[in-house]
């Protein structure tokens, strides 16, 4: 078993409540905060018991860093974003996700950090998934043969 | 000239005024966030026109990893952190600079961020250089050969 494809590792259940999924990539799952104020992406590497940032296995380092950039990348492109939020923090939920925030200066939180300000705007039915396509075909069409999609479900 | 010690960079006031200087590493400046509040370290790469995290030039970005490694695990010893908040804002402040901040489940604003809540809390008179002192002494002997000390001022 590879370190980078740890079978152990299991989606903490509230990031999953509190997301949506938009595609796995090579060491992390990208998933999309349900609130809709905000293009908001929380990628989670696949690598059982990590907390902090600095837990990160030295072979997943590069890899975390490269898949942060290509989010980010694809964020601001589709959102055209002022300024791209990036923080690994977890006070509330220990396991390891990076959050990366797509900021505007007229946003509700500007310029403050997103997070306790206000309740968040679920996206409405299944009016998401025109966005999550677009994420995920936009992180594909940077690098294909990095990107492979989620299993139907 | 190298990409890693650009001579334009400056760090800009609005970080210099919220801090005390700590030490250079390779590829970033160390400062001490002046708020006794928390333990918290700000990271500046010294690469001029930086402002968002994916905007660190490709040979920057493991270099960037390890500082910001080496600065959470020092940080985490010497005040037995709960947890580690690493983050790229730059909301306020536009030029790239990382927070490490070391958290506690006692602290001020736990468990949300740092960031806007209350006043910060400046050392009295000279009391960081102790902390300072030591900050940069665990950092030089992770690593003595990456750590060089600031010019004496």
């Amino acid at each position: 078993m590879s370190l980078i494809e740890s079978q152990e590792f299991e989606l903490h259940p509230g990031l999953g409540a509190d997301t949506l999924p938009v595609v796995s990539l090579c060491l992390s799952d990208v998933l999309l905060m349900n609130d809709s104020r905000y293009l908001w992406c929380i990628l989670v590497p696949r690598v059982a018991g990590l907390r902090d940032f600095h837990d990160l296995p030295a072979d997943c380092k590069l890899p975390m860093l490269e898949e942060i950039d290509r989010v980010s990348a694809v964020i601001e492109e589709l959102s055209n974003a002022y300024k791209i939020n990036v923080a690994a923090l977890g006070n509330m939920v220990e396991q390891l996700h990076i959050h990366v925030i797509a900021r505007h200066r007229n946003d509700t939180a500007w310029p403050g950090p997103v997070w306790g300000v206000g309740d968040a705007e679920p996206y409405p039915d299944d009016s998401a998934n025109g966005l999550i396509e677009q994420i995920s075909k936009h992180l594909a069409h940077q690098a294909p043969d990095k990107t492979r999609q989620r299993p139907a479900t």
